[in-house]
């Protein structure tokens, strides 16, 4: 079976601009992905970069000029087999979740992302599916899988709702995050815990 | 055994007052813990309420002046039973999360709020540990165990970690609540799906 992960390959995580600079978001990108891949590999899957341009990873590239959404119904109207579509910062999630995602009896499994997004999406019969990424994507895809006749689980996961995607996320990373992006941030980034909220700041 | 919630009698949500009305927020707080009061029942468990002041609720009010932490430790510390410690803003919580956390094998088992925070606890013997909220607690909370020399579990749950704490927690509870108090939500908050990061508005 095959996970599918849309990778950005330039400016990646640009809405870490204000705490990282472009190496270190680069850097952590990519070990994020990394994280996530090991992960995915573990729990048996065959990994698929979706990208927009040709970039040098070891996994099945699949470079598509199309939005989002368009690639992966191209991807999916053409599978043969189950999909599991997963977004590249999500570096908490575990083999377990991803084990316990594809034990699910139920024709689409959805793991919600904060905000009303969608992280994962395990995908059984991907011929009779499609996906409606950004905005509330969650509401979407339950209305989508509803309107297929597709049975859908919702995964209740902290690991897989914690997309790394504003300075606040990082916290997150900082303190439950296992990996190599985890162990990245730790050598330049510590916890303010001085006052109200928990931030990270610069060591 | 017994679940402790703490809940403000008073300024209930103060940091939802940007979007909220002071009657909207007392409700909303009400309904939130009307919500897990009633999980926790159906999980088997008996509710105490802990409080700064009187307040008639149906179900042992423990009043104390003191803060927090102290207050829920002199509870621990004369605790003959396992004990859960639960949050009253945690409104997306199901009787299934709460059975499993009391299935878990751990001494304590401890499910993170976002930011650091410590959401719901479940402790097998009250007497030998103690709590510390407040700044990363959930860090405290696995290194107060890990001192006790007792067994710590992470419960990985999106909807136990998902605390209604500002306007755009609410997204979260509009869009994945099933309770009373998303029922309540809705009457008079909309999602906002025009651009971005999606939000709450009002109807």
């Amino acid at each position: 079976m095959k996970a599918v992960v849309p990778f950005k390959t330039v400016n990646a995580k640009s809405r870490l601009s204000a705490v990282l600079t472009a190496d270190e978001r680069t850097k952590l990108a990519r070990l994020m992905l990394d994280d996530i891949t090991g992960v995915l590999r573990e729990a048996g899957l065959k990994v698929v970069l979706l990208t927009t341009a040709p970039f040098k990873y070891d996994a099945e590239i699949v470079v598509s000029e199309k939005d989002l959404n368009s690639a992966l119904n191209d991807f999916l109207s053409s599978a043969s087999e189950p999909v599991m579509i997963i977004m590249a910062d999500i570096p908490l999630i575990t083999v377990k979740n991803v084990r316990d995602m594809l034990a699910s009896p139920a024709d689409v499994v959805i793991s919600p992302g904060r905000g009303g997004g969608t992280n994962v999406q395990f995908i059984k019969e991907p011929q009779k599916y499609h996906v409606d990424y950004y905005g509330a994507s969650f509401l979407d895809h339950m209305r989508i899988a509803g309107d297929s006749g597709l049975t859908a689980e919702v995964f209740d996961s902290f690991n897989a709702s914690s997309d790394i995607d504003e300075a606040q996320d990082l916290v997150e990373l900082h303190i439950h995050g296992k990996g190599r992006a985890a162990e990245y941030l730790r050598t330049f980034m510590a916890l303010d815990v001085s006052k109200g909220r928990v931030k990270v700041m610069r060591d």
